[in-house]
């Protein structure tokens, strides 16, 4: 069968690209492991059930404070299998939504893996098909990285792949991995009621140099608050289930007894078995394939989007890639790969947002940095809502105006970091944001007002975070 | 005493104004009825308190909901009076706060009634003392409108002034007058408890052209679904107080006995009794003073900002003129008045933003008009958080891509109009906003979204709302 692209991967990047190809007119195919995998681990692993159960333990947290509303509820009990399948009806929805839509507007999807065969043909094991394209969009994304002999058991001892299939809530559990799926969950469970330690090897949470020092001490603190055990500097020298208890044994020397671990250690690309060595597709150290701005690897009508370009594993940003690749196939050069300017958003007790650079790294690329930050505490729509922590911090280079970095903590921070998204990639300065109206009472006053501090020094309500 | 400026009121634009002008380093000072009334309508008896209140009544209705996520509660109880007082208790802070801001970078609070005594004499009553300046601004606000002979008695019959010293709910109210105030209260108190009425005399509710017909409908939709009993071109003819009970009478003959009525039919400019005829400056026949682009009225040492410049009473709209009124003193030029890009947000069941043209009025305007609209039924974040209701409109010139519009129903539609706002005042095209970034998952999808179909058509998840 004769395509003008197929895409080997029906993930967030493999389906956006391939319902952007279908408007710029491409004849395009889907190879995807399995039904039950479209939609790739963002959907059925990842981002979508996560921020199901995010929303949870922050409706719970909000309830926890919903008397001051005049709102005064007689106890509640909890009840994990009614969230799952909730949350997993919501995961099913999507992916069927999907599967429809494809169909309905005829892109076929062919289920096996998928392995070059060469430049231009897609090998589909198990349909065993021989897919003909002019191009090729690898789309494979990652798989759960192990942690030494740490494996996931699926009842003890878990992974971000075993972790759904959970129907209890465990009393006591630890988390290993203080990234961003970590703190993630940390949340969730504790606000679930569950005692959770989390235990991070570096000396803050969130250990990426992306995120501000700031931001994770700030949600750290709040994790704390809420009961979550934070034990930095600490990594698992080792773990035994006995009488169906984990034993975890600590570099601290101590040891804990759980319920249930958690490992959240990362995830490796899928570059393995899918043929990239024969027809000389070239690969880092790392095992991320290589590609050029557009997306393009070293075979020319090859190209790659998402988890296996780059450590900057973010659904959006493989679906973005998609649209860059595809833009490039189709002749146009004015999309780029850009992995600089990729929003990261974290929920978890916070929503933690960073785009950009941060105050630290603007330094070391030798900008002279100004630095404009506003507190939640005292913005009205923020008191309105009872959710009045947090910050909006905006880096700006000194010499030109120019925005560098925006780094935002707090209710809504994950829809407000766009505004800046959007201002930077448009070449705008911090004067153009301190001069753009705000509506009042909004959140989004406190993006005005950072950007006002960076002209005019800290006056405005607000303290420093 | 003498000072550059001069700024009579301290609501939301006057001491927004008075922030800006001590920032650009103008000696300020602010003359204002009483301690109590610093922070104006807004703050005191409008968009704070509601906001407040709407917070509230959006926790209900998510409680309502909770079990979802597998939260179970066994019932709640209801309370207006801890409501009242922890509302009122963020009203004071911000005042409180205000104030001590105020007195600590040095701008001092004059009280008693302004009254223009020349074109650089501020005469304030109560105080009895006389401020030179070299510029003056006037951001006196407005105040509630009556209805013919029905006016608030303060016990049965409620005006927006007056209807925040209740302290129980009632079992059954009549809300006159369907635009913004009257959709916000009418959800606030059906979550309450509270069955509601409420009057339109207009044939829908929102009836204002800034809001699209299709977003009135979805709420109105909304709004019947949680119970409250509409009457559109419905009009209140009579209301007598009898037992204790209001007794109203209806254009439709009919006849609703209801133990509350709230009058939420508009406002009126505070232009009288301020001097304005004795040093001549001008206002139209609606007694709005008239001024330039630059809020200078026909006195040029005189400025207006806010309620009394236009019909569009918006705190935030004030806020904004007195920041161009403060440029234009400091011979800047490049701020302008500018009525039309002025977001608009409904707190309802819904938010309900609004900024630039709809498609009837970019038509009446002669543009030939595309329309890119993206529900958020088929949204994934918005289905993780429940509330995968509303829509996402873009009004684009076919033209020439420019941005006319964007009107945005459903969750944070209030922050997520901020995107668009800055990008249309940037003179950004919708095609900026389809090639930009978005988080996955995110509401935010939805605006790139929606750029892309009025680029491509409609494909997407979505379907039209």
């Amino acid at each position: 069968m004769e395509f003008d692209l197929v895409i080997v991967g029906a993930g967030s990047g493999g389906y956006e690209a391939c319902l952007y190809a279908h408007r710029r007119g491409l004849k395009v195919a889907l190879v995807e492991l399995s039904p039950e995998t479209v939609g790739g681990n963002c959907l059925n692993r990842g981002c979508i059930p996560s921020k199901y159960m995010r929303h949870g333990a922050y409706l719970i947290e909000k309830l926890n404070h919903i008397k001051n509303y005049g709102v005064h509820p007689q106890g509640y009990t909890l009840d994990m299998k009614s969230l799952k399948e909730n949350r997993d009806r919501v995961v099913v929805t999507i992916r069927e939504n999907f599967k429809r839509f494809a169909e309905h507007i005829g892109i076929p999807i062919f289920y096996g893996r998928g392995i070059l065969e060469d430049r231009n043909t897609v090998y589909v094991e198990g349909s065993d098909v021989k897919l003909k394209a002019r191009f090729i969009l690898l789309a494979t994304g990652s798989s759960v990285a192990s942690l030494g002999d740490l494996k996931s058991d699926g009842k003890y001892i878990h992974d971000t792949d075993s972790i759904w299939s959970l129907e209890e809530f465990p009393k006591r559990m630890l988390i290993v991995g203080g990234g961003a799926v970590g703190v993630e969950f940390a949340y969730i469970y504790r606000m679930y009621g569950v005692d959770v330690i989390l235990v991070e090897i570096k000396d803050r949470i969130l250990p990426s140099p992306d995120i501000p020092e700031d931001s994770a001490r700030y949600l750290g603190r709040k994790l704390k608050k809420l009961g979550v055990d934070i034990r930095l500097k600490t990594s698992v020298q080792s773990c035994s289930v006995v009488d169906g208890k984990v034993y975890v044994n600590l570099s601290d020397g101590k040891q804990e007894v759980v319920d249930l671990v958690l490992l959240a250690v990362g995830r490796t690309p899928n570059t393995s078995y899918i043929g990239l060595e024969d027809i000389g597709v070239e690969k880092d150290q790392k095992g991320f394939v290589k590609v050029n701005s557009y997306c393009q690897t070293s075979v020319s009508s090859v190209y790659a989007c998402g988890d296996i370009t780059s450590q900057l594993m973010l659904a959006h940003k493989s679906m973005y890639e998609g649209k860059v690749a595809i833009s490039h196939m189709l002749g146009e050069t004015d999309l780029k790969k850009d992995d600089r300017w990729v929003p990261k958003i974290i929920y978890s007790a916070y929503e933690v947002a960073s785009v950009g650079l941060t105050e630290e790294q603007a330094e070391d690329e030798g900008y002279d940095v100004k630095v404009g930050v506003v507190s939640y505490v005292t913005n009205p729509k923020a008191m309105d809502d009872g959710e009045n922590e947090g910050f909006v911090r905006l880096v700006v280079d000194s010499d030109s105006g120019n925005i560098l970095g925006c780094h935002i903590v707090g209710p809504n921070a994950g829809e407000l970091i766009h505004q800046v998204v959007h201002v930077m990639r448009a070449g705008l300065k911090a004067d153009f944001l301190s001069r753009s109206m705000y509506t009042h009472p909004s959140l989004s006053e406190a993006i005005g007002q950072a950007a006002s501090e960076v002209h005019y020094g800290p006056i405005s309500w607000s303290r420093r975070a």
